[in-house]
């Protein structure tokens, strides 16, 4: 195994275990208590879960991996609060959709040679990435990754 | 910047950026908040706060680095869960501690040299790790990480 090899599945690994827990958690949680809030005046759950699926389809476009799954949740999971839209999917909506988008990451991230990795995102400059070249896809995945293991550990809170 | 200098300095980053934002935090929360439960019935600041330290201290031993700093928090923190023991440190001296702990591990992942973050760490043998070379001490850093966003996240809804 080379080095870049090691350090891919390093990365991907840490991903992927994260994903599983965000979804057998997910499993474990049924619709009437996704409704509620984490703690007491704070997100409830459902609202994490659409801002994870938002997040994601964000990864999307920034590893130039195609256009963003489920626009429609950027509004109401990302540029706003929670209960500062009222008009939001279903919990049995956005379980579908995280669902499917956990398959497209996969298909797409398996699918990426490993050098990939080491190009470029989408929101850095050819300029800037001559002197900033950790500011590659992978470090995408390693932020995203921390992003969704913030939001995990306060989903358990409704286990 | 060779691909070995890039990947380090991106998993690092993502470390020290965890570090900072929980020091942060803490600075926000005063020590009555963090006598707090995170959530009702759920884990208090305090607690872990003092999980979060013990967890660093073993990462000391599984990079090779040295003792644990703090051994008398393993039982309270590690092998117990909140309230079950309730003599341990106050918040006055947990914030001594993780400020002290910061900087130990600042300075020791500093001297490190790079190929170094890519050989076993010791709960790993020999013969394991030329099969499972992932299973490297950058690997460490990765989960820590992912564990201390985890409780960031919960840390986060006493502010």
């Amino acid at each position: 195994m080379t080095r870049t090899e090691t350090i891919v599945k390093m990365v991907l690994d840490r991903w992927d275990a994260s994903i599983k827990n965000c979804g057998t958690l997910l499993n474990n949680l049924d619709d009437e208590t996704l409704q509620k809030e984490i703690a007491p005046g704070k997100n409830r759950g459902i609202y994490l879960l659409g801002h994870l699926i938002a997040v994601h389809d964000d990864l999307l476009m920034l590893l130039g991996m195609g256009e963003k799954l489920y626009p429609q949740l950027q509004e109401p999971f990302l540029k706003h609060a929670d209960k500062e839209i009222t008009q939001i999917p279903s919990v049995v909506e956005l379980r579908a959709f995280w669902a499917n988008q956990c398959e497209v990451l996969k298909h797409k991230f398996s699918s990426l040679v490993l050098e990939a990795w080491f190009e470029k995102h989408t929101a850095v400059s050819t300029q800037e990435f001559v002197i900033e070249p950790h500011r590659n896809k992978l470090n995408i995945i390693i932020t995203r990754t921390s992003h969704l293991q913030y939001h995990l550990g306060q989903l358990q809170l409704l286990n």
